[in-house]
């Protein structure tokens, strides 16, 4: 383990995290707020990163193994440092609920213990949705996209930290990778505030709402979610949550003018394709069960939250608990599928279930023909065996986590609704779930022990298992 | 394809079907009651089986894909067979819940849509619990028990039929294996059902309770299910549920004085730990919650149900609706994991969990260190990788016919509980959920559509998967 390299990435993330409340101090400038919260925390993450970056290290490369540490270590280093506003502001003071809320802004989760949101300082508020932005691409990629390293780090930190079964790069040197997902990253989100902006919603909330888009994340600055918006403007949102659901190798393609190869993207299809089914299904099943009288308002609502669960996103225009059975069970169920590989949304991955119904199809042709030989295929090209096994061994170890977590949270004595939603909607990273932590409720009321297994849920949900397992496995700390 | 030995096998199993309702024959005649409903049934099983075996087919061998196929066929016409005596003694009139009850029993489910048990003839009760042990080691073992065929016939027949990631053979020869499995199977009934008349349980409860332990079935032939039978009877079908549940190669090994080599294998191991952990955590959370007074009756029906659950018997001695969440959810999970593969038991299984578990902890090795080759072990031995791969397909398959299910049954508009338990407890071939569905309720509430599909439920469930998927796939009536 070369212990000095992960302290430099570490140092490095808490660097750039100080220097980004910058966005936050100018909100509270502009709303003669106070900025010593900010100030105080930056100041804190640089003391922190000083010594751990003074010297860049030796060793030049990093390897798997501490690629997964590296981005684990820090994901921890940037919650215990990213909460300390909401407590030097006195927006809270329970740490437990500090803790929760940050990882939950960092790993674009979205899921809240405050019961008034408007009653908190804007420029704390900007910073809960501004960590959404910084979560939803990573801080790590966005340090590959600054900072020089040599190509084995790169693509170590990329792996670690980026969801989906495999990791593509977009360009052969992974920090160029980091820059062009970056300004794709930023050019959505641009384009998505200024459409806001447009459409009249107040700039602030424009701003916060689409880094809670583009992060996937979730946190709204009003207590009634975003159903005070106006249908233009949730329409708006809804688009952009289901386009930041996308992988971003489909903008880079458009990018690079290959827009055959973009449309070709079977993760894509597929994912445009359960998105036009649940929300047909859901609005005929809303619509019969005379929860609207409106065909237009019931296919509006179906569509944003279709769009803000499957991204994993979160925000909420209706109180889904009176939904029908159905429609509830179809949003449960999408969100474990979750958004596409290589975009900014949680959840298993739309690639992952794909590969896995592949692998079932070719389990059938061998049950069929027991001497055939076949590869799994996507986007036309064979896929690795190393990559399914892996898939495979994802889905247990992610259901297993699962199941450890609805029986701890069950102790809290809630409905099975709220219990196993709960879990769902943090370990997906999506934010809402039903009964009492539904749309329009909040996971105030749990108790501190919930609250750190869902804390963790979120984290390991947003780092996709391994970076945070490995922290806790002996063989990591071993020396072999 | 070849249709003709799949007619054959078919056939044979209507045939012995029709042979085996001698026993509620027996029973109808002992009790005085009429004996037209059986001897009706058997006369149409023979009368259906006689073309397909009039001429045993030229081709000697059966190939992987007929077999899935011929066991799929023989369990869907052993349930539109093993149902007439339902509707001929004019116990049940719907189709939909004969079916359902017929499904219930060949399957060892134990579901029941009885609302008084006791109103039934003991004629039918006994051939209700007799399918129990029928379905239990499979009417196509049986068969091969008693009917000659080529090795390649009857290893593809026992690979479809029998449950477990994969099948070992006791013995060289799948023939001699299917008699050994019956022998033993035999004598554990009779050694059961023995214990209970020495403990003055009723020769009737006793056979049809044994038959139901023994298949790992459920149905019971008294409204209050097993609690009115003495503390002494209830430990015995405590021990009798987890000694069915037990791989069968257990008892072989004790039987051919290999006592070493039982105690040594895995899955049984790991299966009395899980077993004996989730008592322990069960009894301390219902004593906690002030649901029992006395820890000795909290730890007798903390053992039943745990029994019960995990080998997917489904027998009751209380109403679980008020138990904690905490103890609700653990029994939920044992739904799932089930029993040791090679018992009667249902759910994924021992094996398959271990299986999985240890190819995850192969993927955090090779995380940690990429270059690593290793393989999996079982029992000392490295398990084959297209096994491994097989049961990452089969845990995929698996969830999506599980949430498929739940959300068609959902438009019944019952609580989530209901919905979410009714289907575990068909799929996994257990017999009573939770709530509506509870030990204390039963199916007869749900829309004939639900019964429709969790009937398939069942099926699938017992038959893991495959061979009821072949039917319905296009691959296998196209002609290669």
């Amino acid at each position: 383990m070369y212990i000095s390299i992960i302290a430099y990435v570490v140092g490095m993330a808490l660097y750039i995290e100080g220097a980004l409340l910058i966005v936050p101090i100018i909100c509270a400038l502009i709303y003669g707020e106070s900025i010593m919260p900010f100030i105080f925390t930056a100041l804190i993450c640089f003391g922190i990163s000083f010594p751990f970056t003074r010297v860049k290290p030796a060793v030049g490369s990093l390897f798997s193994k501490e690629g997964f540490v590296a981005t684990g270590l820090t994901w921890i280093g940037l919650t215990f440092t990213g909460m300390l506003p909401f407590l030097f502001s006195g927006s809270m003071t329970s740490v437990y609920d500090a803790v929760f809320e940050t990882v939950s802004g960092y790993t674009t989760t979205g899921a809240s213990i405050l019961t008034d949101v408007e009653a908190l300082p804007k420029g704390v508020l900007m910073w809960r949705s501004f960590m959404h932005w910084i979560g939803g691409m990573g801080i790590l990629v966005f340090m590959l996209a600054i900072v020089p390293f040599t190509g084995g780090t790169q693509m170590n930190i990329m792996k670690a930290e980026s969801p989906g079964p495999s990791i593509s790069k977009l360009v052969p040197r992974a920090a160029d990778s980091a820059k062009i997902l970056y300004q794709i990253y930023t050019a959505l989100t641009v384009v998505t505030a200024l459409t806001l902006i447009a459409l009249k919603m107040p700039v602030f909330d424009a701003l916060c709402i689409t880094f809670g888009a583009a992060g996937t994340g979730g946190f709204s600055v009003l207590n009634s979610g975003c159903s005070t918006y106006t249908i233009a403007q949730q329409v708006v949102i809804t688009i952009a949550m289901i386009a930041f659901g996308v992988n971003f190798n489909f903008y880079f393609f458009l990018f690079i003018k290959r827009s055959k190869l973009a449309f070709k993207m079977e993760e894509v299809r597929w994912y445009i394709a359960i998105i036009a089914v649940s929300i047909i299904i859901i609005t005929v099943n809303v619509l019969s069960h005379g929860i609207y009288d409106s065909p237009g308002l019931a296919l509006k609502d179906a569509a944003f939250h279709v769009g803000s669960i499957i991204t994993t996103t979160g925000y909420a225009t209706a109180d889904l608990n009176p939904w029908p059975n159905l429609s509830q069970g179809i949003l449960i169920l999408l969100m474990f599928i979750g958004a596409c590989a290589g975009s900014t949304g949680g959840g298993l991955k739309v690639s992952r279930v794909l590969l896995l119904a592949r692998s079932y199809k070719r389990e059938i042709a061998i049950a069929l023909h027991p001497d055939i030989v076949k590869k799994v295929h996507m986007d036309g090209k064979p896929v690795e065996e190393s990559v399914i096994r892996n898939t495979g061994a994802y889905l247990f170890i992610y259901l297993v986590i699962f199941c450890i977590s609805v029986l701890i949270v069950a102790m809290d004595g809630e409905s099975w609704v709220t219990t196993f939603t709960a879990v769902a909607a943090t370990y997906n990273n999506i934010g809402p779930g039903f009964d009492v932590v539904g749309t329009m409720g909040n996971y105030s009321s749990l108790s501190d022990l919930s609250k750190v297994v869902l804390s963790l849920d979120m984290l390991i949900g947003r780092l996709e298992i391994f970076p945070i397992m490995l922290l806790f496995s002996g063989a990591t700390w071993r020396k072999f």
